[in-house]
């Protein structure tokens, strides 16, 4: 097949051209004297896009799973009862996770299509007096169903319910996408992916820590903590204070990083969360004009990185997706547990533009269209067309 | 502006990342022993885009103006007469480069829209009983207008005047797109260039000349041939013999070259015909859907790789070119000339697939209405998309 | 400064154009059906290269410290004592490492400069008759001291002792460049590093584990086992059955491993081990030309990957490697923990050939005089080249 | 053969990774309302390199020698005589050129090993009163015999003369690496290669021409000039005045080409004519360890970019280049025409240190060495490596 594929699935996400010409080189020593004037703007420009001047930042060579476990080991300890609320494939993920890393999970099960439940959580924190809670797990960006919860509506019911739990976040489909705010929404630790609005292959993962955290970290690890070694922060602190790492560290992934944040930070990081609204307002109002619904049991949990789409009921998604990829070179996301074969899912976060998105809007019509389902060509396009057109600056 | 912009230019068109990656080489000696393993395959699989098995294949690091030049001034003979039919800019600059290097050019006017007039053609070589006339000049693919000259026609009319004229055509935005058949069609020299169906950079230029020519052209020289150098196919003939160039050759170029004519050879040259027809017969929908029409006089003149689109008499299509351009990130061709303003063209040759150019024609679709003129959104995508669907296999 | 720089640490090393070119590549989505088109041959022929037929592979997107932990927690029980051989800076951080892990380490500390000692394993698992020692731990290769220990050896010791202890071998810095062979040699658990011989850059390591290290495994997950998630074998076996992993696996990394192995089995593995042998003389001989010495407390023990050479008492190795890298362009390793500043390291590993080698050490050559050391110019060299004139076909 | 090439031809010469990323790019539209921006500055950024402020400067996607042809056929006339200083292949491939585009080239024979000699060339033009002559045309460095004529010089002699002959150089293997004033020389017309001194793949050529010359050609012009039209000044003249050209240039090497003028510009350009005067030196201190000589009938003409050793008479240096590139992946470049199976050459130009160099006098001395000429292995080596301790500046 001629041309590029269409990647539309939320992640990995196109790695900009720019990106990999910067990943393009040759290997150095990775204890050079120079090598630090590499390392610590990386960590320094890592703290603005998660927005914390106080927090630590880090990069574990490792993808995205890592980061959830390298936030945990290094802060918990064994048998710490953690309240993560539960709405979907990843969040379900986290859980286990946690599990196997010997913590005690107290499960929120949330509608798939819903999120974080503020409120609930409010009201679990102030019943648990003795304080067992030591974090609270909230999924920022549900990539499985494209729901968005409002993680400082959380860290405000965590403030207000005055506990002292933790606050753990998991960003990797939103920081870099999402408005993300960690010091002023008061998160605790945050751990974001390469392969998504960092418009990096998969490998690298960025964890933000807060002081709080930090000192909760040294507490546990005075009496135990989850045994751990490759994830320890503890080893990062002190190698990254001089622009080092514990271990080898991947060149390209760092020089790939250094021009994803250039990046970023060149077309401003509020200009950044403009552009995924724009383009999920867009895909959204295709789907509507296909007649389609998405995942979210109400419009404001809609993601602005991925959109989950129903199909009909007598229609076979997994079908969609086959056909979109064989026939149109255009990569869908699938419907993964329950939603399998009910769902598709559009990516649309990284380094997209309207025509792209349109091109895969067109395509994703047609593949619906090639399998039976009665969608009117061009409608969706029509409708993104119309959503775009109202903004007169380019994206 | 993110995201990749859609460049849909008649050429240079999309390097495919293959393509890019097989030029990122190191440099070597172009004398060196091993350097005809590259070389030699190149030529003897030029051939095969040429189909000629009796000519020889030239590549020159030059655009595909030297390649015209190259045609010339090797076979030709100062104040030769030659016969050019003018429809569009392209003609129209062939004829100049032969005036400027000391050839008599007749010049036939087609209409703008049209192409080459075998009857007319046919008939003067008739009534050139001195056989005066050296050379017939056919532009295959005038990228101007978007139209496509009958080559094997042009060739039959030469035939049939039983006329000695060389038959000299530019190929340049239709070899490797389009069908070309040297031998059988009678071509005694054909020019290509790097940056159209080659899918490379610009920078090299392919010229294919047939026995008749070669014997012609030495002819020429044992009396006086154009004064040239650079251009020398008898320079190139004695060093392509055993592998090398009579000049450094652009090593990247070459590599790029033995991957691009891997891709066509891979895709099967009918193949590659057949994407472009379908993707040329997708847009040609879009624009009728529009309600619009393509510069062709008929429809048999319109071009698979190229189609130039008239904005009605009121719109102005710089405007609409350069709304593109800056709002959606959208690369449309210029009317040229006394097309200026008055059509935009979409380029669709080269490695290209469905949704790019569905992309493409919504961005245009939004260009044109933000623009002012009367298009319904999405109405010219549907009917790319209606015309795409009938295709089960992937393009 | 201009030219490449030459680096002549052992690892990072040079990764060649050949696997830069692989890996600069679009991305894809992980879950698409032509994924393990991909991934499954990568893990057969990993095999090859740790010369295991009835073992499993496994890549991590981690670095090599990962795979030491990855090896580690899938297979072991917390508390269970482990025998590691410590000679070095590498050995004595796997060491630490398995120790946060929850194991108990003992150690048979060796001089700095030897290697593992089969008889004193033998006798000590003689002495184990409750087999409460779990596994011996063996460091092919210690980086630091440039010194290659005989797993064989152990390997038989361990069989002729008659204990079930498993094998672990640390060969970051030696499979892909020195013989290893894991059936044969009775090794049950082999970590290998990205960025060392297999000529990539760090992100990835290469595990492969014996069946009976994986029913071991079984068999502690049935009662308890370090606590982990992103390092779980069983997780990635399930996963990479049908060619997937549980998590997003580095899609460059994954191509450039495709091009690594294939620039390994064409070149051909005792080829690949005989020219690592052939340039690590070469640089031996230079050594003794300049009238130093290495690391090793025997010739038997020096590595065919590294070369650790003590610079004279009254002189200072962190001036030399300054020097080098600042002056000349030549990245030297340090010597570590207590060789700092006693000894400079040249890794000779990965993609490299005579003239390379020749040039680095003409460079440490320059910079040791610089330094004052009183090494005749061209001394080094001069012996490198005799020793390599020996060989008549082409490294 | 693992590793990577020592390639020491005097072109191509190695093309740093900076520039073979910025080389890797998407296509864009050359007529795109941006592309002035990185056109413009090209232009102005070369005439810096060339030193000249009053002249302008051309880009033609071409090889150099498609650059000699430009400087002649856009200023004279057919007829028109030339004066050629003749010493060496190049300066004989340029005379032809010459002869073949029509002009009358009246030769001064030089010894090769020597140049123009500015004396013999002032006498001609004082006794030239009727300004017969057009032209004088200068190679600046004969890349066949690793000489350098001393343009300066030859410039002074023709303003002594005061005559108003053009001063044409050749400056492919010198422009970029070695002192050239074209305003203050009172050069005319200058050309240069990209895969020289400027460290790009062959296939562009940078011309720069003196309002004296672009006078000159404009009258030519009106009568009648060297027939042409693919290197029409003219036609350069008047897109590059908006940032445009009449024909579709090589997008990668524009980009290219911006980062190679980066790399200098950043060096500074004495820097760059230091570092090549100190590798050369370097060099040459190895001939003479070695106990064999240069081409160069007396020391001042020794080039600064390339040095021709002639092999001992009873030795054939085609065997010695042969064995080096097969042996050792070292390429030398060979001695051409009469100077065949007598000298190899080593090219020092372009991006090179001090590392890479020894490494290629190694390979040299142990090819030689294999091919039985008398050279004690590590001779050549010291004695560079004594020439370049003098240097305190890392290169």
């Amino acid at each position: 097949m001629r041309g590029r594929q269409f990647l539309f699935v939320p992640g990995p996400t196109n790695v900009p051209d720019r990106v990999l010409r910067a990943m393009h080189v040759p290997m150095e020593d990775h204890r050079n004297p120079d090598f630090p004037n590499l390392v610590l703007p990386l960590l320094e420009d890592l703290k603005k896009v998660f927005a914390t001047k106080t927090g630590k930042t880090f990069i574990f060579p490792a993808s995205g799973t890592g980061g959830w476990e390298a936030g945990l080991v290094s802060i918990l300890s064994p048998g710490d009862k953690v309240l993560l609320s539960r709405f979907g494939r990843f969040s379900h993920l986290w859980g286990e996770l946690a599990t196997h890393l010997g913590l005690t999970v107290e499960i929120f099960e949330e509608e798939w299509g819903s999120g974080a439940n503020p409120d609930r959580i409010a009201e679990r924190l102030k019943a648990d007096r003795s304080h067992e809670i030591k974090a609270v797990l909230t999924v920022h960006n549900e990539t499985a169903t494209g729901v968005t919860s409002d993680v400082k509506a959380v860290g405000a019911a965590i403030a207000a319910a005055k506990h002292p739990a933790l606050h753990f976040v998991d960003g990797i489909s939103s920081i870099g996408s999402l408005d993300f705010q960690m010091d002023s929404w008061g998160v605790d630790v945050a751990v974001a992916g390469s392969q998504k609005g960092f418009m990096l292959p998969a490998g690298a993962c960025f964890v933000a820590v807060s002081e709080k955290a930090l000192a909760h970290g040294m507490e546990s690890g005075k009496n135990h903590r989850v045994a751990h070694a490759y994830f320890s922060l503890t080893d990062m602190l002190t190698n990254n204070a001089k622009g080092y790492f514990p271990y080898t560290p991947s060149i390209p992934m760092l020089h790939g990083l250094r021009e994803s944040l250039n990046l970023l930070l060149e077309e401003g990081l509020p200009n950044v969360y403009d552009r995924h609204h724009h383009l999920a307002t867009g895909c959204r109002a295709a789907v509507k004009a296909w007649g389609l619904k998405t995942c979210a049991v109400a419009d404001h949990w809609n993601s602005d990185t991925v959109t989950a789409i129903v199909v009909p009921s007598d229609a076979d998604a997994v079908k969609v997706i086959s056909h979109a990829f064989r026939r149109y070179n255009l990569a869908l996301g699938a419907g993964l547990d329950r939603l399998a074969g009910k769902v598709f899912r559009i990516g649309h976060l990284g380094d997209l533009n309207e025509l792209m998105l349109l091109g895969a809007i067109s395509g994703a019509e047609m593949a619906m269209h090639d399998c039976g389902i009665k969608i009117e060509l061009g409608s969706g396009v029509a409708a993104a067309q119309a959503s775009f057109q109202k903004r007169t600056r380019p994206v």
